[in-house]
């Protein structure tokens, strides 16, 4: 046990870009798949109770909603007090109330200031970045060889690393990666959880993962870039995932998410991964002839990535709807936060699955007294959608 | 219901200086109180179950606790499995991943420049806003009068956040504004816990809270600053309470705490606020006769907040005890960055309340089905001591 401790494990702070994980959010630890809009006639049941319970645990649930009662009364108990304490205020006070009001309009715009001057940094600190990423990306491909001076300096980070580690036989023989950014995707817990065997055979042709800063318009936000080599699956080479904040940054002085939007991927016949092709014997009531209809329906899959949830319109009244889509919505930030913050500056070791070392560490520091109920507590839910596929 | 989403509840993040959380991290949510060392002979065996209650809440049980076994054992699986997968590479694409952790030592370079930049922003900014704290703590004083531009631009703002707001009397009179610090403290909602009715005399005489970056030494923290006018209760005109950051960076590119430090508080005779009197009668066996015994008892107080709890040592093996330790870490750290990031830089908002509306409205996104469960399934730990004091 070192001094060093996770200072909280449960802050419910927003995902910001100053603001990269110790550990992956609940939501990211392999408990929750999003689930996808039902477009079958057919309601899919299973689904739905899924989503509820991922919904539930996440907003209001197992956290939340312990405590979520006794915080909203102590609020209410403060809001009405304080409410009340400023208005008998004689006015001659509430005079200096309004001057320190007026000056906080003015430390707010410097908070603003200082947010953007961040912001800026970071995309200058993208454009520093950007040759080593583009290094690695060559190595991995086999267009560049690893340097022997590049070999020595991994070599001794290894040995910092782990003690034991055993040194590669001398040589300059190098060859490309296979497999490396499945593999390090694979590494990830959350979105391991995501990755279907299915989808395995496409994203074994998954060549790069890029960032980019949106720098058009006035609105901040960021793009995920899955480049891919041609394929039996889809058409498209790249595909994107692009994330607007909104355009005010928010009272505590963070960007907030507005949307997300995806690529719209061009799917090779029958080759589409979101959906499964369920085959039904339908019987004429007349001839009480059968006949099969083929029949698509969504699935889970890691490329429903690019077919993000949108936020709720204003007039959403049905509050189980609302609390499944905001877990999905939530769930798909998460998600595009830990690809940038986590995965993208650090693929060798979500690859080589040191990555996972840091998280396990910081999961050993928690009691497992009650491993087993909590097992129990969650169904697996691999078996909820039981269909034939077509491949 | 807008388009903005608290974008993840449960994001396990440390709290770094560029981490502003929108809702109270659960901690801070009223539910906890720090528990002091027990000096007494006599075990209170009441506040160690209530430190039980917290510790098991915060790191094991509520949240992480329904997880962590699911998450543990995805993790060995992962682990187990990339260990092996990375061992069986040929060694031509040994040398090729050796050479990328080569490279990723050159990114994490660059990370920690980025990190240094923006801790030297932060320091840039607080010194931009300090002539606008220094006029704040002047109008609340009474030592300067706000004029009638910071007065109107109150107003104006007051408007803008509240349609219905009622205009202030034409005037220029002004008063200082008594209780200010007392009362922002209070609409905090996970201090205003910390704060007893003893407390409250005491922090009346609260002038000013003050953040300082450290610049002496190696070692990056804060420090925060209390500054009180004379009063009864200690001689100490500022209490000051330090936080150190590890001087290296983490792997995820944050600073860590190392520890808290705390003022040493020279409390004038009887008026120590974070001890209690107990009068116990004590009967001689031999005599028969009475006595009373006075014994001071830990007992809660915002206070203690100057006494914080340091890092277990290496060897510290009873889980319990560690969780427990943890936890009271946790709640401190969780404090002093809860007044550096929300109350210093909104402390008119918090005087008024306007600061607890933003967090109100983060819960009530959150469903309140469970409410009465969740009151019935925390006691109120009011009157787990029972003493007797003497005033």
């Amino acid at each position: 046990m070192s001094g060093s401790l996770p200072i909280n494990q449960f802050d419910p702070t927003a995902p910001t870009p100053q603001n990269t994980p110790l550990t992956q959010a609940p939501i990211a630890l392999g408990l929750s798949r999003p689930t996808v809009p039902d477009i079958s006639e057919e309601h899919e049941e299973g689904m739905d109770d899924e989503a509820a319970v991922v919904a539930d645990a996440m907003t209001s649930g197992v956290m939340q909603g312990a405590l979520a009662g006794l915080v909203q009364n102590r609020l209410n108990d403060l809001i009405g007090k304080s409410s009340g304490y400023i208005e008998s205020l004689p006015v001659e006070v509430k005079r200096s109330v309004a001057g320190l009001q007026g000056i906080q309009v003015k430390q707010t715009e410097l908070q603003n200031q200082f947010k953007r001057e961040v912001w800026e940094l970071e995309k200058k600190y993208l454009g520093l970045t950007k040759p080593l990423y583009e290094r690695r990306h060559a190595i991995i491909s086999g267009s560049e060889k690893a340097t022997a001076e590049e070999i020595a300096a991994g070599e001794e980070q290894a040995k910092k690393d782990d003690e034991e580690h055993q040194p590669l036989p001398t040589g300059t023989e190098v060859a490309p990666i296979t497999d490396f950014w499945l593999t390090a995707l694979q590494n990830h817990i959350g979105i391991s959880e995501l990755i279907t065997d299915r989808d395995t055979a496409a994203l074994k042709n998954l060549t790069d993962v890029r960032l980019e800063y949106l720098t058009s318009g006035d609105q901040p936000g960021f793009k995920l870039l899955f480049v891919f080599s041609p394929n039996e699956f889809f058409e498209n080479e790249v595909l994107e995932k692009t994330y607007l904040y909104h355009a005010e940054i928010d009272y505590s002085g963070d960007f907030t998410y507005e949307r997300a939007i995806g690529t719209d991927i061009k799917w090779k016949d029958d080759k589409d991964l979101t959906k499964e092709i369920e085959i039904k014997k339908q019987r004429n009531k007349n001839t009480n002839r059968t006949r099969l209809v083929k029949k698509a329906t969504p699935t889970e899959s890691f490329f429903n990535f690019f077919n993000p949830p949108q936020p709720p319109p204003e007039d959403m009244e049905d509050e189980d709807e609302l609390a499944d889509l905001e877990a999905r919505l939530e769930l798909d930030y998460q998600i595009g936060e830990d690809i940038k913050e986590r995965i993208i500056p650090h693929a060798v070791d979500y690859f080589t699955g040191k990555a996972l070392e840091y998280d396990a560490e910081d999961m050993d520091d928690d009691d497992e007294d009650d491993d087993e109920d909590d097992d129990d507590a969650f169904e697996d839910d691999d078996d909820v959608c039981t269909v034939s596929f077509l491949r």
